[in-house]
């Protein structure tokens, strides 16, 4: 798997003129080399492919990768990296201008003039993470795993919660639901907020009960052999007043209608207009501050980015979340997301759970 | 509190011929102003005090922060910053150069050129980690109370682990101790890791059964009001062989060696050294690979940092582990870590368990 991996960033190597690239994003070398360690390096050429960490990870790299030399190295990446790049005849040498931060990118300079070599740091942005955008068949099947467990404890949780429980413990319970049926952790801290506390689009879970007919937001996710799901529902336990009712059927309509008409070749920013359109449309417009989506995949987000802004285009293959939301400050919010992927021209929308409001 | 640490920062911005600092580590932005959500930044002058974040934070900013002015922000740093610091009259703004990334470093360069504002970008690093590393009572009150916790959850699995159990599931026992008894989740993956398993300082729990008379290595730590601990131990259930036994005790040395002679003013590589001399005596210098420790706080890694090559002084009041290990690969290891801190002049060990390898 890694090889053909490595076989589709090397021709973006010779794209950007560059005889070998560094590669620091945990997820990124995760993906190239299977190493999932949280400290080391790639550096991918067109005859090489070396993997650098310390001697906390050196035993573990050699257990989880093929095809990958391990060399174990004990100081900051400037001290190693210009001599060992140098010595294997490496002129332009790309980093991750996302990954690297400014202090990393001095010392190297710095140690490149120091030490005389011949060695050009050339920033780029995305080449793996594009790669890592369209998933292969196998991180589509793990992905669609940790969909039906995100659905078997939407279940769970729809069957157990009641008014009276605090945001907390539904929380806890869903994560204890998740962690004892094979997820590794869960991806991100999952939300659970009620009321007012559901205006708040990254609420945490607090101590307060959950009331009957007020807006209960979720949204949680798992992680499946690495690969993570993301969903959301709105609930309301008992009845929803005009309001809650309102905002709900036009969230769904914003939801619906993007997963009705994103295809592929479309801009990801006219993907998010499907939706924001609707919101606008029915006044809601300043109440939705978030974009429509993101991708899913090793990270909880990574490319595309379904935004105003993005520049990025949807392809068949990928993986992503349709999530608009509705947000009052004081009263609360409604977000439903799904995780979808594009399959043959159509969304294919992998999280299954219904869409309803009302829990009576 | 906030105000008090604004405070000591100020005289920091004088010294660095600063205008303004741009504050973006997560740690730092919630040290100074208690802002919790994962995105934002902090632009602190002599004057002001400002918080930017996005729409699905900005609430959250105004419940959590005092005395900072919200601004809220809904493109790329490069977008806004430069018109905004301008327009404060600012010419010299520091940034974190090992939380800046290049990419936003080079955007926020090209906006400064391009729309002609007299503004330097001045490189600077751990400022606010610095004030992070000498703790205000309340901030020890807090780490006391995670490692009392992470006490109490050795005790629990001392008492309930046994041989046939699997690591997984011993490490989710941990878990479940720690949140239900008041953790903020757990701030790094519990390592419970058995046989040759222990030989990698950071195992993943596996599936494997833990076997009476082979090595367990135990890390893990909890979090009250943002604060951790960090502590692992090293048992045995039922009789160690002599290799276990030989290598329990030289690192049993090495780290009560380091408790009983660390004293503030030391230079942080020579507390290192006094471990670290231990073990290379007893002949297993290159089996600790790893550092001596590290600082404790917000984050779970921070300064100071022990280790041989470190410019770090310590100081009463800071907080860090003291860990030394022996790996040998296909055998095990053991490691053995608490959380200290330094007090009037003598090391004092925040958690209290006992080092005892054989539990039978």
């Amino acid at each position: 798997m890694p090889i053909s991996r490595l076989q589709k960033l090397q021709p973006l190597l010779a794209e950007k003129g560059l005889d070998a690239l560094l590669v620091s994003l945990p997820e990124n070398y995760r993906y190239l080399s299977g190493f999932t360690g949280s400290s080391g390096w790639l550096l991918i050429s067109y005859s090489q492919a070396i993997l650098a960490t310390d001697s906390r990870y050196s035993e573990q790299a050699r257990q989880e990768t093929h095809d990958f030399e391990i060399v174990q190295i004990k100081q900051a990446l400037a001290s190693w990296l210009p001599g060992m790049a140098s010595s294997l005849g490496w002129h332009k040498l790309g980093f991750e201008a996302d990954h690297v931060c400014y202090s990393d990118y001095h010392k190297l300079c710095e140690t490149i003039k120091a030490i005389k070599v011949n060695l050009e740091l050339i920033p780029t942005t995305g080449l793996v993470e594009h790669l890592r955008s369209i998933k292969e068949p196998a991180e589509l099947g793990l992905i669609i795993k940790a969909a039906e467990l995100t659905d078997a404890a939407f279940a769970h949780i729809k069957s157990t919660t009641r008014a009276g429980v605090t945001e907390k413990e539904t929380a806890w319970e869903i994560e204890k639901f998740f962690r004892l049926n094979g997820s590794e952790g869960v991806p991100f801290e999952i939300i659970v907020a009620s009321g007012p506390d559901s205006a708040l689009p990254h609420a945490r879970p607090t101590e307060r009960a959950i009331k009957p007919g007020e807006p209960v937001l979720i949204d949680m996710g798992a992680r499946i052999g690495g690969y993570c799901s993301d969903f959301s529902r709105a609930l309301c336990l008992g009845k929803a007043d005009k309001t809650l009712q309102e905002i709900y059927n036009i969230v769904l309509e914003a939801q619906l209608t993007a997963i009705d008409r994103i295809e592929p070749g479309m801009a990801a920013c006219e993907a998010d207009k499907l939706a924001r359109d609707v919101i606008e449309r029915a006044g809601y417009g300043s109440n939705f501050g978030h974009s429509l989506g993101h991708g899913v995949g090793l990270a909880i987000h990574e490319l595309p980015t379904l935004s105003p802004t993005s520049p990025d285009l949807l392809e068949d293959d990928m993986v992503f979340t349709i999530e608009p939301g509705i947000y009052v400050a004081g009263y609360g919010g409604v977000r439903i997301e799904d995780t979808v992927t594009l399959e043959k021209g159509k969304i294919k929308v992998l999280t299954k759970s219904a869409k309803v409001l009302q829990q009576d």
